[in-house]
């Protein structure tokens, strides 16, 4: 699918606001791909339609991880963390797409999971620093990713856990499965 | 098992320094057991015994969790977080301790687990906040526990977690259920 032809659809489910994130998330996935020899158009792809169901209505998303079979772990968290997966699903439905890599970036993209391919780091990245960004610690984690992948993904993945505690807010298993997977790395 | 028998039988098993913080965690989970009308008797033989395996060799403790089939995830974490499930099974074997209760308290002192019973809370702040400590943040912990045991046991946790993170240290799963048990039930 042309850049285009995606915006155009994703374009009808997001807010305006919405919509420059996620041409925010497209260019900063674009670059990065580029940068470290990932495949550009599925990043691309996956950037573009991150966010489709970040508007659905919490039945219908609620509805589609029972029906689906999803998780149902999700139901006991965040509604926030429902439209990844639930995008993926439909994206898949309704815009056609097929390809798992990128599916899998979108269904990720908020949650992680331990073990993550580039393509999907990439996405979850993007969708942190993207220049519509503006909470704290952005800059530093977009300095440390210039300098070095890893280590703003690293940066980032904690920001977020620390974020999660600080707000007395629970943190889903495979997220927390993601940051003791990283660093245990480290620890080697 | 009187006090002054259980005390000598642990106090073959600990250096001076981890003897005077067990006769520590003593006399908090008994203060605090008679305050919150807990099973004194319980709460001081379960305090008393918390540390017996503190000091068995790593490969005994590995053995051991191997030998009778104890959480295998065990082994990939710090060896520190074995002492407390590999004590409450040498103190059932050596010392003769039968109590299901004090053995979990003993068993869950270090990770914590969801679904604590007030006697393994007790005994897991009680080491938390006994007078001998002196970490960053526990004189808030003992402030708050004498307002409230539950804001006391809550911001324990909640500093451990923290002190992980900054550490870039990995949490135990069921320190990690346990963190999400208490948070969830703040939302409600």
């Amino acid at each position: 699918m042309k850049r285009e032809q995606a915006l155009a659809i994703v374009k009808e489910h997001l807010t305006e606001q919405r919509y420059l994130h996620t041409i925010g998330v497209m260019n900063t996935a674009v670059e990065l791909a580029e940068k470290h020899g990932e495949n550009v158009g599925k990043a691309e792809l996956a950037a573009i339609f991150h966010d489709y169901a970040k508007f659905r209505p919490k039945e219908e998303m609620k509805r589609i991880i029972i029906e689906q079979q999803m998780d149902p772990q999700l139901l006991d968290f965040h509604s926030e963390l429902w439209h990844a997966p639930v995008g993926a699903y439909l994206v898949k439905q309704e815009a056609g797409i097929q390809d798992m890599d990128v599916l899998d970036a979108i269904k990720f993209h908020t949650s992680g999971r331990p073990g993550m391919s580039m393509l999907e780091k990439i996405v979850y990245l993007a969708d942190y620093i993207e220049p519509g960004r503006t909470f704290p610690g952005v800059e530093e984690v977009r300095i440390l990713t210039a300098e070095s992948f890893d280590e703003g993904f690293i940066k980032s993945v904690k920001n977020t856990m620390n974020f999660l505690l600080s707000n007395n807010r629970p943190v889903f298993p495979l997220t927390f499965q993601m940051y003791n997977s990283i660093v245990m790395k480290m620890e080697d």
